[in-house]
């Protein structure tokens, strides 16, 4: 149970609430329980007003307490507590972390495997069955659960999450506060060959990836997400990266500060993406190019330039009924037939 | 080994076997060792006829056992014995689960952590290096291979099939007859996250995923899938959904009953898909929309809108010489700077 | 540290140094520490090059060696030796093998649970937490990182590299030198299930995948890649395959000797592709189907025909600014309301 009082604590974290001098000592003792939409919210459940779309529902609500801008308070029922922010999105977020379940207490858990060259800082939680190699360095108050395995000379800063079976290279270093789910595979080899000069079959000569993956602070990796090390020089994300769940970030890719990647993206070698982006799901983005800063991509765009200018950027067809889409796609491959542009 | 006696058994799970009368002693005790192809099967194997555009294979079948519709009944070789049944293709697959391998018989791996508040079921196996956590509770007759980690809280019902490395996240509920693959992520946090008002970077505040993951029964999940646990609600998958490997469903997401989906496909968040949908591999589907039952969706199709129609859609421009190619992509892009359509 | 002797001798594994007789004993002996770029290596690096392009950059390197062709010798500046080949790149690769760090040495260690009929090489290594099944066959000098799992029957040859979380499906058989990234998925069941009768929902019957994975000599598979096991036969990759992350190969496909394939592409169901194929990331290709030899096809292509030509294949169209694309969709769209071409 969380206090409107540790609510309030917590939302200035970052940002002020503008009229806790006017909750009384009742309202500042409420207990709340959890989370809850507008409409679906009961009396020991937190709701937020984010869209003003929602603005009904807002005077029906049976909510316990409500985040609203300062606009919108009176239409808070009397029945709930209004607490007024600037941004109610970004206070229900702040917000939302009194309510999870709290990630274990320091622990070590007997059968980790743990290398006697590995540093591990103070109140680290390692789980069942972790591997951790020679001359790791894993920060303090880091939380690790099961079967996550981290490579020789890997550094991982402080306050880390990392989740079940996750992998990181040997050498690769993160920053503070990283948050890694299950399944990411952090600091495997990139996908470097030569052609050989076999004349009966094509053979591939394995490029060593000599490189390392390195990560900035507050950065986020989902589940069953790849970053590939680099080959000669490393592949590296600044901070405050978030990262979705099932992307590919090739060897030698470079990330900028606060650049957001969705789920299924997919960027090739040695393509840099600049600060602040916003990377739609399942974008597919070519090597050796650069994107610049503050860059929106839309979902499923096939990016083959570098972009120059900051914007938004799209490409692809969208799904129409299939007897239509079928003429439609013959007709695109007449207007490569018949066209001549260069 | 496996006789015709078995086999009819088998099939009769789902369909009748129509002459299954017309057969003589000798016939019934035929033991069969596998399945074939019409062309390949040998004398020990069953083989059968879904699509009739093979029934010249059928007669020179060297298959000892063949299924068949009514109608082709005669054209199967005195060689082979005939069953004959209204659907061919799914008796195949009722009778081609007797020729698997069975899973180990009942045994907990002396290497399994299992915590002493899980509640383990009658007959269940757990392979080596398994974590079970607190109030997990664990059906009856269900096998986990090596390494699945099922985090505390979490609830799987009976006669699951867990394959190794797979993680089901804190308090997901799972029903009767799931098969999960191996690697798949079930219960990871969603990819929620508000923008922070920080003037000089953008940075992110991470919204708690409050929500769980629920599965119906006799679902199916491939390898290296991802589904997010719900922000506020559940992430909810209905019972008979089917989905292959690498395939990303986000958090809040809503799946009809019987919906099956192909590998590579992603679903955005609080998405809701209807019941009996198709949906073809590495389909994009966009956040906040709507699908109603009985949509296909062909392969590679990106959706940005609701379906309101069942039927059949697509999107997408299909693979060409790459030199005409290029002339219709430039083409297509033009079709963006002179056509007003607004 | 590597001599330049070393480095010659690993060179001439795939191609001759043409001027090796020419170095004296110093260089000969001269000791290198890595590889960079020719503007960033050091006197104690190793650098090359691959394209005429950065020839400018040739004369100024201060590498302490520079692979280049015949053509480039005389611009290698004084200070660096030269090493002339017929294909620098190729030289590079061979050459960056020797700065890894080398695989651990032999060991198991002592947490593997091992099957007593498992039948493992000589000097080979296993990680912590590996599970090695009955009848598993694990050829000599084989290298295992931590938490690998080898289904029982599984033959995997000489020289194999497999990383943590890797799953190897029971009876898959693999050849000499694969190397196998982490999480990798091989011989997992194919997606096939045959629609039930139930007239009120939608059911699907599970079809058992009775066949295997067979995968040739020097095969490369990347991080969270999935292959699944045949539903009848077997799915095959030839020799000297390589296969990036987060890629899908369904049950049945077959894949040519020498054939590349980036990242998160997807190939489904008893497709055939041929020999020497380079294969774009993103790519998806339906099930079916047939690629012959020698054909390229580019990122994010959709191939949903047979290609029966060697050459160059694309589909999709290009990232452009937004508004523009809105238009150019909305006009795509009306292609296939209006053009009857059939």
């Amino acid at each position: 149970m969380t206090t409107i009082t540790q609510l309030i604590a917590q939302i200035e974290t970052r940002q002020p609430v503008l009229n806790k001098d006017a909750l009384n000592e009742q309202q500042c003792l409420t207990d709340l329980a959890g989370v809850g939409s507008l409409s679906d919210a009961d009396d020991t459940q937190l709701s937020f007003l984010a869209d003003p779309r929602y603005v009904d529902k807002l005077g029906q609500t049976k909510a316990g307490c409500v985040l609203v801008t300062e606009r919108y308070q009176a239409a808070v029922p009397a029945s709930s507590i209004a607490l007024v922010v600037p941004t109610p999105y970004l206070a229900y977020a702040s917000a939302s972390q009194l309510f999870a379940p709290s990630e274990n207490s320091a622990y070590i858990h007997p059968t980790a495997v743990i290398d006697e060259r590995a540093v591990i800082g103070e109140a680290v939680s390692i789980g069942a069955y972790c591997v951790i190699g020679k001359d790791v360095v894993l920060g303090a108050r880091s939380h690790l659960s099961a079967h996550v395995v981290i490579e020789a000379g890997a550094q991982v800063g402080e306050d880390a999450v990392i989740k079940s079976h996750v992998v990181i290279g040997h050498d690769c270093v993160l920053g503070q506060h990283v948050r890694i789910h299950a399944g990411a595979s952090i600091g495997a080899e990139g996908f470097g060959f030569a052609p050989t000069a076999d004349p009966s079959t094509r053979g591939w000569e394995r490029i060593a990836q000599l490189g390392k993956v390195i990560i900035g602070d507050y950065v986020r990796i989902g589940s069953n997400t790849c970053i590939d090390r680099g080959a000669i020089n490393d592949t590296v994300l600044g901070s405050h990266v978030i990262v979705d769940n099932l992307v590919q970030i090739a060897h030698n890719v470079r990330i900028g500060d606060g650049t957001a990647i969705a789920a299924k993206t997919g960027i090739a070698g040695s393509t840099s993406i600049g600060k602040r982006c916003i990377i739609g799901g399942a974008v597919g983005i070519n090597g050796h190019i650069s994107i610049t800063d503050d860059v929106t991509i839309s979902a499923m765009s096939m990016v083959t330039k570098s972009i120059q200018r900051s914007g938004s950027y799209s490409s692809g067809t969208v799904a129409m009924p299939s007897n239509e889409w079928r003429r439609a796609a013959v007709a695109f491959r007449k207007l490569g037939q018949s066209t001549r542009t260069d």
